[in-house]
């Protein structure tokens, strides 16, 4: 997760400071991505979906069953949904996300009935660091 | 929506036949997809977050607020909350989605408190021919 948020502060100053890890069951680092929705003009670029198209990619595949996803801030119902479909085994996030989280908020994508893979979701992990961080984004903008 | 069928027939027999397109509210035709998912190795690769990344990358935009959508089948959470992001303004789509979908069925993205914005549906345009489409694929794949 310490990665992870290395990689969300780089997203600064023009980027929400959010960043997706994925890693192999051995350990290797697949991905590592932060948000790039208004760098390159993509409503889908967020961390997760970059970092799990990035993964895809190097695997070939569209599934990533024996891998875990450590990402900043709870994912939106967008991202959980694709972390569902790529079959993620586990999913770490910080920040919990009251307004647009799809995770422990608004949807909770992985109790509906309708979805087919529920990773093992552990949450709040360094969250005080990855909430902080967000939180001085939008002062700052704001400012 | 006869052009998306067309297109969603072009994805055979390798990926799911479905189709989106995004049109301005000129009339032009600014993408037109379909699921690239198995050919591209890539779970997002759903034929609405295809044609919404072409056509924020010819806008130059995140945001498509005077575009509207046609797709052949009910949008799933996912593609739901990727429209919602992109600011589309009319949604269109053809056969439901009982088992997927995530507009009329699961966790119905638009109606919930955390969506920020609702594009128009109109649902069930040309839904028998949609459906048939996608019948007959599942049958193939079966048999």
């Amino acid at each position: 997760m310490q990665q992870a948020l290395a990689k969300a502060r780089a997203a600064l100053p023009h980027e929400v400071p959010i960043a997706a890890l994925i890693v192999s069951s051995s350990g290797e680092i697949l991905s590592l991505a932060h948000n790039l929705t208004e760098t390159i003009s993509d409503p889908t670029a967020h961390a997760e979906i970059v970092a799990l198209r990035a993964a895809c990619a190097q695997r070939s595949s569209p599934r990533l069953p024996d891998c875990d996803m450590y990402v900043t801030l709870e994912p939106c119902p967008m991202c959980a949904t694709a972390i569902s479909f790529a079959r993620i085994r586990r999913l770490y996030f910080g920040a919990y996300d009251a307004k647009g989280g799809g995770v422990e908020h608004g949807p909770r994508i992985f109790q509906q009935p309708t979805c087919h893979h529920r990773p093992e979701v552990i949450a709040g992990m360094a969250e005080a660091e990855s909430s902080q961080l967000l939180k001085s984004f939008f002062e700052a903008k704001r400012a």
